[in-house]
C-alpha cells in the first residue's frame, strides 16, 4: 500500500517560468490563474497520470507559489479569476491514483498543504485586498470544487453539463477533506440536509439548482459566461485598497545548501540528528541594517530579513514535513541581536497600512500558523545570545514548551514587542499570548506592558516560559525532556498536540484542521478506504469495493 | 485484535439495588457517589479484571443510571460528592486490558457513551442545580481524572502520594480521549505548555503543584480532607434552586419486548431489516390524557409520555449503537396525534421553572443530542398519520434528511411548537432550527411564527423538510434514497455526518466529540496503538511497544 516510489525529496520552490500546470496572466487589476494540468508531469509520473485537470502536490505547490507572487510581485492585482484552460473541465480534484499509491503520512501532509494554500486564498481576501472568483467552465468535482469554495464567489457556466460536486463519499469512501464539508455548511451556509444530499451525489448539481442551493453564486448561459466573469472580477477588484500600480518586489530563489542531514539558508538552518530523531532548527536575527520605511522595504525587496527569514522558515518546515517524517522533535533556537528584531517589528508596526508591509506581516503570520499546524513536537531553547524577541518570540509561544536557562553568569533575556499584541493571530483567531493565557486574560496585558526585557525568573513568573533551570541543571533537564519526548508514540503526540495547541474558540479554519482533517485521517487509515478491497484502492480498477458494514 | 468474546448484547438498564461498582448514599442535600469497582464483575470477566477502580462500560452504565436517578428521584439532592471507597485509589481510568481486547467500534462507542455521561454531569451543573465535587483520595489517573474534570470542583488529599495524571500518551500511546485534553485547556484553562508537560508525565502531579497549575482546586492534608470536602459540598448545595424536600418520581424498568430483530417498548419500536441493514424506528405520540401541571407530572411519574417515550428512545439508541453495528440507516417515524404532542409541549413550556418539568425537558434534550451524536444515517419519513409536531419534530430536524409525502388525497402536515424555539439546544449551543438555517436566520423566526400546521409544499418552501414527493413518486424516491445510503462506505458516512451535522459555533462539547474524539479514533486505528507491538497491546505484558517513528 505504501508506495516505494515516494523517495525523491520534494522541493517547494518554483517560479512562473517553471510552471507546468498553471498559466498566470494579467489584465490590469485582474489576474487569471488558469489550470492546465499536464497529465504526464505529476511528481510520480510512473504511478499516475494527471488526467482531467486532477492534481497532485506538485500542482498545488505551483498554485501556492503563484498566490505568493501575486501578493508580493503584483500589487496592481486586486482580484483573481481561477479558471481552467481545458474545455468543459474545471478540475476533477485530487488524483485518485496518486492517493491510492501514496502512504498514509504523505496523504495527510498533502491534504494539509492543500488546505493551507486554500486558507491562504481566504487570508488574501480578508487581509490583502485580493478577491477570488472561480470561473467554472465544466466538471468541477471533489478537490476541484473545494478549490472553488475557497474563492469569494463561484460562477458556473449553465450549459446543461457543467456541474459542481463532492463525490468522495459515494465514489471513493473518503471525505472531501480539504475543507469541502466545512465550507459548504459553515462558509456558504448550505442547509445541512441539502449538503448531505449533495455530498452523496456522484453527478453533483448544475445550473439554477446549484444557485438555489447556494453551491454557486451565479449560473450563466455559455454565451454570457465569459463576460459575466470578467465583469464581476472587475467589480471585485474595485473593492480593493491595493495600489493601482507597481512596482512590487520580486521573490528570488532561496538557494539553500542541502546535504544529507542539514538544510542551510541565509537566516535559517536545520540540522538533523537521525539517531536521536531530532532537528536543531535555528533562525538568526538580522545582522545588517534593515529597511525602516515602505520605500526602503521596496528597495530591499526579498533580501529584507523579515521577508527572507520567513520564506526560508516556511520552506524549511515544508521540507521537514514531507521529507523527514521520522524527525519528530524540533529544537527551536533564535540567535543574534534581539534589538535588531525589535527594530524590524517597529518598522512593520509603524507602516502596517502600507500594502507591502501588510504582505510581509501576512507572510510571517502564515508561516507561524504553519508551525502551529506542523505535527512535530517543538521545544524552544532560550540560551544566552538568543534573539527570542518580538516576532521571533512568537516561535517560543508556538512551541509546545520553552525552556530558558537561568545562567549564573551570562545574561539571558526575552522581550516582547508590539507585534506580540495581536498582529499574528493563530487559526483560532486569538493571538498566541491570548491563547496561552486563556485562564488569566490579565496576564496578556501585563506581559505586553512589561518594560524592557524579561530576566529568566521574570519570564517564568509572567508565564512566558515553561521552565528556567539554572546552568547547572540545564543540560540534564533539556536532555531528559527531549529524550522523553522522542520516546513517545508519534501518533499519540500528533493527537495530543493537535488538541492542546488550539485552546479557546474554534473558527472555520480550526474546524477544517481539527474536525474535518481528523476524521479524514481516520478514514484514510480504515480498510474500507485503503484496504486491498477499499474504495480508494478499487476506484477505476476492476471490481467493486468490499465494505465491512459496521458503523463506528 | 477484535475480541470474539464481545457477543452478548449489552443492556443499559440498571438500578441502585443492582449496582456492583458504585454506592449511592444521601445526607440531606448532599449525595455521595462512591466508586468501589468489583474486580471480577466486568462485562467480560474472562478477558480482564477491573483492578484499582478501573472501569469498563458496565461501570459507566451504573454511573449514568445513578445520575439519572439523582435528577428524578432525589430533588432534595443539590450537590454530589464523587469519591472512592478504595483506600488511596480514586480511579485508575478505563481498564487497559478491556481496551486492548475490544474491537475498534466498541472502543469508540464506549468512549462516546462515557463522554456523554460526563457531559451529562456538566449539564446537571448548568441546568439542574446539581453541582459536583470530586474528592480525590489517592491515585486518579487517565479516565479517572477525566471523570474528576467533569466535576465543578476537584479536591485532592495532600498526603504525599495522591495525584492526578493523564498518562495515556506516555504509557499507552493513545489520548486521554474522554474529554481530558479539552477540559484541561478549555474548561480548567491550564496553560498549554503546562498541559503538554502534564500529559506526558506518567506520575502526574500532587499537592500544591496540582493547585498552582489549576489541575485541582484545593489540596488538603489528610487530617482536614474529609471535613473540607463535606463543607464544600454543602456550600455547593446551597447554591441550588432545587426544592429542599421530595418527593421525586421513581424510574421503573422499561421492560421492552426483545426478539432477534425487534425491540418493542410502550412508545418506541425498532424493527430491523438485516438484509437491507436498516432499522425502522418509530415513536408514538401520547394516546392517553397527559399531565398538565407539576403536581400531575409528580403523580404520573415515569409513566408520563414525555418521560417514558424519551427514556425508551434513549435506551433504544444505545442498544442499536452497541449491539447492532451493521444497521447503518435508521428510518425515523413519529406516529399518532400531533395535537397530543403539542399539548404536552404546552405543559412543559408553561411549567418550565418547576424542577421536575426542567428535568423532563433535560431528558428530552440529552436524548436528542444522543441522536445527533449517533453515527448512523437518519432519514425521517413524514407520512399521513404522522406526529412530527413540536418536540417530535426535533427528530426530523436531527435527521440527515426528512422526506414528506405530498399526498393527493390524505392530509399530511407537520407542526412546530414553542419547544422548537430553543428549549433543546444541540451540542453547538444552537437550536436545531438555528443550525439548519445558519444561512438565513430570518427563516427560524418565520417558521416559529407560522400559524398552525405546515402542508407539504409549505414545509418544503419553509425549508423544514428536504423533499416532498407526491404519492406516486414517494415509494420509489424513498426506496432509492435508502438503497443509495446503505451502499456507501460506513466510515465515509460517519465522517461526513460528523461534519455536516454541526455547522456553526463550536463549544467545549463539540470540541470533545469533533476534535478530541476524531483524533482518538484515528489513534485507535493506528498500529502504534493497536498493532501487535502497539503500546495499547503491550501494556502490562512482557516487552516494550515497537513504534513506526514516522510522524503524520
Amino acid at each position: 500500500m505504501e508506495s516505494a516510489t515516494q523517495t525523491a525529496p520534494i522541493t517547494f520552490e518554483t517560479s512562473p517560468d517553471q510552471y507546468r500546470h498553471w498559466k498566470l496572466s494579467f489584465d490590469g487589476p485582474v489576474a487569471t490563474l488558469a489550470m492546465d494540468v499536464r497529465e504526464d508531469a505529476g511528481l510520480r509520473p510512473n504511478d499516475y497520470k494527471l488526467k482531467l485537470n486532477s492534481y497532485d502536490l506538485g500542482v498545488d505547490i505551483e498554485l501556492a507559489d503563484a498566490l505568493q507572487r501575486i501578493r508580493f510581485e503584483h500589487p496592481e492585482v486586486h482580484s483573481v479569476i481561477l479558471s481552467s484552460l481545458k474545455p468543459r473541465i474545471f478540475c476533477a480534484g485530487a488524483n485518485i491514483f496518486m492517493l491510492g499509491t501514496s502512504g498514509h503520512g504523505f496523504k495527510v501532509n498533502f491534504c494539509k498543504f492543500t488546505n493551507e494554500t486554500r486558507l491562504g486564498m481566504e487570508d488574501m481576501s480578508a487581509n490583502s485586498g485580493i478577491r477570488f472568483l472561480a470561473s467554472i467552465n465544466g466538471i468541477c468535482a471533489g478537490g476541484g470544487y473545494e478549490l472553488a469554495l475557497a474563492c469569494d464567489e463561484i460562477y458556473l457556466v449553465d450549459d446543461g453539463s457543467a456541474s459542481v460536486s463532492l463525490p468522495e463519499t459515494p465514489l471513493l469512501g473518503v471525505l472531501p477533506g480539504t475543507g469541502g464539508l466545512t465550507r459548504v455548511v459553515d462558509k456558504r451556509k448550505v442547509r445541512r440536509d441539502v449538503a448531505d444530499h449533495f455530498s452523496t451525489l456522484t453527478e453533483g448539481v448544475r445550473g439554477k439548482r446549484a444557485v438555489d442551493w447556494r453551491f454557486v453564486d451565479k449560473a450563466c448561459p455559455t454565451s454570457q459566461f465569459k463576460e459575466a466573469v470578467e465583469t464581476r472580477a472587475r467589480e471585485l477588484a474595485a473593492m480593493s485598497d491595493r495600489p493601482s500600480t507597481g512596482p512590487g518586489i520580486a521573490l528570488g530563489p532561496l538557494e539553500p545548501t542541502i546535504d544529507a542531514d542539514a538544510l542551510r539558508y541565509k537566516y535559517v538552518s536545520a540540522v538533523i540528528d537521525r539517531a536521536k530523531r531530532t532537528c536543531d532548527l535555528t533562525i538568526s536575527a538580522p545582522d545588517t541594517p534593515q529597511p525602516r520605511t515602505p520605500d526602503e522595504f521596496l528597495q530591499t525587496g526579498d533580501q529584507a530579513w523579515a521577508v527572507r527569514a520567513f520564506r526560508e522558515l516556511d520552506d524549511c518546515l515544508l521540507r521537514l514535513r514531507l521529507n523527514e517524517p521520522e524527525i519528530g522533535t524540533i529544537i527551536l533556537r533564535a540567535v543574534g541581536d534581539p534589538a535588531a528584531v525589535v527594530a524590524v517589528d517597529a518598522s512593520l508596526a509603524d507602516h502596517k497600512a502600507h500594502w507591502l508591509v501588510r504582505e510581509i506581516t501576512g507572510l510571517i503570520r502564515r508561516t507561524l500558523k504553519r508551525v502551529d499546524l506542523t505535527s512535530r513536537s517543538f521545544f524552544a531553547l532560550i540560551e544566552p545570545g538568543n534573539a527570542f524577541a518580538g516576532t521571533l518570540f512568537e516561535l517560543a509561544l508556538a512551541a509546545d514548551r520553552a525552556f530558558m536557562i537561568d545562567h549564573a553568569e551570562e545574561e539571558n533575556t526575552i522581550q516582547l514587542s508590539v507585534m506580540n499584541g495581536g498582529m499574528y493571530p493563530m487559526s483560532n483567531g486569538l493571538s498566541r499570548l491570548e491563547t496561552r493565557f486563556l485562564g488569566e486574560p490579565g496576564s496578556v496585558q501585563a506581559a505586553l506592558d512589561h518594560d524592557g526585557p524579561f530576566e529568566p525568573q521574570e519570564a517564568l513568573e509572567a508565564g512566558l516560559v515553561f521552565d528556567s533551570p539554572d546552568d547547572i541543571d540545564w543540560d540534564d533537564e533539556v536532555r531528559m525532556a527531549i529524550e522523553a519526548r522522542t520516546a513517545f508514540s508519534p501518533d499519540a503526540l500528533t493527537g495530543m498536540e493537535a488538541n492542546l495547541r488550539f485552546a479557546g474558540p474554534e473558527t472555520m479554519e480550526t474546524k477544517i484542521f481539527g474536525r474535518l482533517t481528523a476524521w479524514q485521517n481516520w478514514i484514510f487509515q480504515r480498510p474500507n478506504a485503503v484496504g486491498e478491497r477499499g474504495a480508494l484502492m478499487t476506484y477505476g480498477r476492476e471490481g467493486r469495493p468490499s465494505f465491512d458494514w459496521r458503523r463506528t
